[in-house]
């Protein structure tokens, strides 16, 4: 971890050296990932398992996961943490709830009618990631937007284990939210399935949720054909704290990053170099207790960064050039900020709203963007499961009142038939 | 154009015949625009100049468009077209303003503020086309919402002609919204450029905006670093009429969008053989007199398609099934359609509501889904160019009220630092 007296004039350079965000327009994954995404639309299920044979392990007969294995799943998960999944799932739902947009018309003179009619994506296919850990939480936040967005089908994919079945949490997280269509299939493979429907899988108008990189490079190769959510890239906290920050909470929020994967950032922004040090300390010794040490000592060492700024409007500044996907104020009044606060996923304001809250509970969706996207980017949520068309609707003496500007304009652009549609309208 | 009696069971085998929509996962023109891009990457203006002498037929000194320039294009256009495009913007403005969303934020027990905070992209970068025709709506189009939206700063590109020059209704467009950040530049080339940024052009963080093939195939490799609109295809109209509509309306309105492009699709789908026999007279009727008939009898031959269905209810259930950009209702009351429509980019109801209103004038946005997309994206709007950041803030009362849950679920995921970072706030 380095600490770096920061000039912002400078920071663009340092940005790039050390978040090392340089976009990659070619990727070396990209043949494989063409070569398995052909094979899925030419052979369908008869590909699905020969690439989960291949990457998983696992000779499939059956793609779909049976209402009975969802049961035994069901059965086997703690009643406790069965409540908990209920609980965030209501956290959850209340958040959404809010973000729903509804239609609207309005009326002008002469008899027009002008409007906006939301509606929900017809079907919706959601990626879980397998591997390392099994994370039932993203199920809940891909799968319950839609839900509030009313999207009358959803399918779910997932890699099943070497023993042919899906990790029992992710089952029970599905349980929850009342999935049942679930796909025993991953990588590259499930979004071939997904974007152009096999024998078993009917094919989907969007596809979301966070994979490797194989998932995200297909995801990008099909999109148009589908939509998709975000590519998503390695998990970043950025903490801005002041001199008063506690450095045991610094320390865990920047370790709670560390230990997802080996390319997390971790960065904390302080106007206190007295901070910064005691930061280091506590990040030393708390790491020798956890679990995933040996993921967060890499993180930490190659892509933690403490950044010494002169007052808070410049440690602002510098966060919002990172435009990360988790933003920490750890500062005296954290509501004065929000103003000032231009690019970031997820703002968690005071001490005591560690990131972690917003992983699973808190409300607010936990897939955000990543690797600066947060400029251009939100949060996962209900708008990405609808979609809104125009109404117009002119009453035959509004299209007369301004059929010679139209004519005029559609002449000027050389569509003498945009022209024609008027005239024929107008005409006597 | 043929007249086809559509079963809906058969119909999907049908629509893949006709309308040609196979999504094409690998495109010839990749490698091209590969190698632009890194030339782009590499080079800088110096690539830019290149491509443009290549493509473009002219050697630029300068290019970005000087104020005079504006100045000059503004004093050439007809002062009668300009009050025009003032009135259009003044119709596009209201009806954008209407979508604006609002930040808001929302208190719960103990202590618990959640929230959703709504901020303008900071830059965003407008591709215009130049080539056949020139269109000053498109200005208006994509430039307005971003205005709408608050996005401080707006660059365009569009290529320059063979005399090196902008057309002159393009920067009048541009004058009247107030874009004075004009470049020089076309194709895969200037979205290089606003996605990297070079020596002349600060990067941008989204591209919006129509383009040709290349200029399609250049945004997708792009997105991700930046993000962008949709890839935009051939227009595209499908109009559901009954047996009153008006065959000339009917056949005006499909020659509209066939002149825009020979690959462009016009579809009518009505319950009555009568209407569809009349409109196929009227098309041949109406072409002879219109300047781009080589274009629209192509077109029509290719891509136009009448479905004869039992039904109104079928009709609009074809059309859902095509989610066509454009959406004509020529019907005794088309408002009573509206619940059952849920697929399209924007809808045209009645008979005095011909869709190049749309596309000038009305108000809402002529940037819409092609492609079948409407399936699951919208027409450009600001929610385009604004972000979101979800905000929390847990008082420590509220957090020490939900620690012992978050703490289990975090365990359950396998992330014990994640569980840390709450610990470290609650123990003694």
């Amino acid at each position: 971890m380095k600490i770096i007296s920061a000039d912002l004039n400078e920071i663009d350079g340092i940005l790039d050296q050390y978040l090392k965000r340089q976009g990659e327009v070619i990727s070396s994954a990209d043949e494989v990932v063409e070569e398995i995404l052909y094979d899925v639309q030419k052979k369908g299920d008869e590909a699905l398992k020969a690439y989960t044979a291949k990457f998983d392990g696992v000779q499939l007969d059956c793609i779909q996961v049976l209402s009975g294995e969802i049961e035994e799943a069901v059965n086997f998960v703690e009643k406790e943490f069965l409540e908990i999944l209920e609980e965030a799932k209501k956290n959850i739902l209340d958040y959404h709830m809010r973000q729903k947009q509804n239609s609207w018309m309005t009326h002008k003179d002469d008899g027009i009618i002008l409007g906006q009619m939301v509606t929900p994506i017809e079907r919706v296919g959601i990626y879980v990631p397998g591997g390392k850990a099994a994370y039932p939480s993203s199920v809940l936040m891909n799968a319950i937007p839609a839900q509030v967005a009313g999207v009358p089908s959803i399918a779910m994919v997932t890699p099943p284990g070497k023993d042919g079945k899906i990790h029992p949490y992710i089952l029970a997280a599905a349980y929850v939210c009342g999935i049942t269509e679930i796909y025993k299939v991953g990588g590259a493979q499930s979004i071939g399935a997904l974007a152009f429907g096999t024998q078993t899988i009917p094919p989907v108008c969007k596809i979301v949720g966070p994979g490797n990189m194989y998932v995200a490079r297909a995801k990008r190769k099909v999109f148009g054909m589908v939509d998709i959510d975000m590519i998503a890239g390695p998990s970043e906290i950025c903490i801005v704290a002041d001199e008063d920050a506690d450095p045991r909470f610094v320390a865990a929020d920047l370790l709670s990053q560390g230990e997802h994967d080996e390319e997390a950032s971790s960065i904390l922004i302080t106007t206190s170099v007295a901070l910064g040090k005691k930061v280091m300390e506590e990040i030393s010794r708390q790491m020798a207790c956890l679990d995933r040490r040996d993921i967060m000592k890499k993180s930490i060492e190659d892509r933690g960064l403490i950044f010494i700024v002169s007052d808070m409007d410049a440690a602002i500044q510098l966060a919002n050039k990172i435009a990360p996907e988790h933003l920490e104020i750890m500062a005296e009044n954290p509501f004065l900020m929000l103003p000032k606060i231009k690019n970031a996923g997820a703002i968690f304001l005071g001490n005591y709203t560690p990131e972690p809250l917003g992983d699973y509970f808190a409300g607010p969706n936990h897939t955000l963007p990543t690797q600066g996207t947060a400029r251009f980017s939100s949060p996962l949520g209900v708008d990405d499961f609808m979609k809104k068309s125009s109404i117009i609707y002119y009453h035959k003496n509004a299209l007369e009142k301004v059929q010679e500007k139209v004519i005029y304009f559609a002449e000027k652009e050389g569509l003498t038939a945009h022209a024609n549609s008027i005239k024929v309208r107008v005409e006597r």
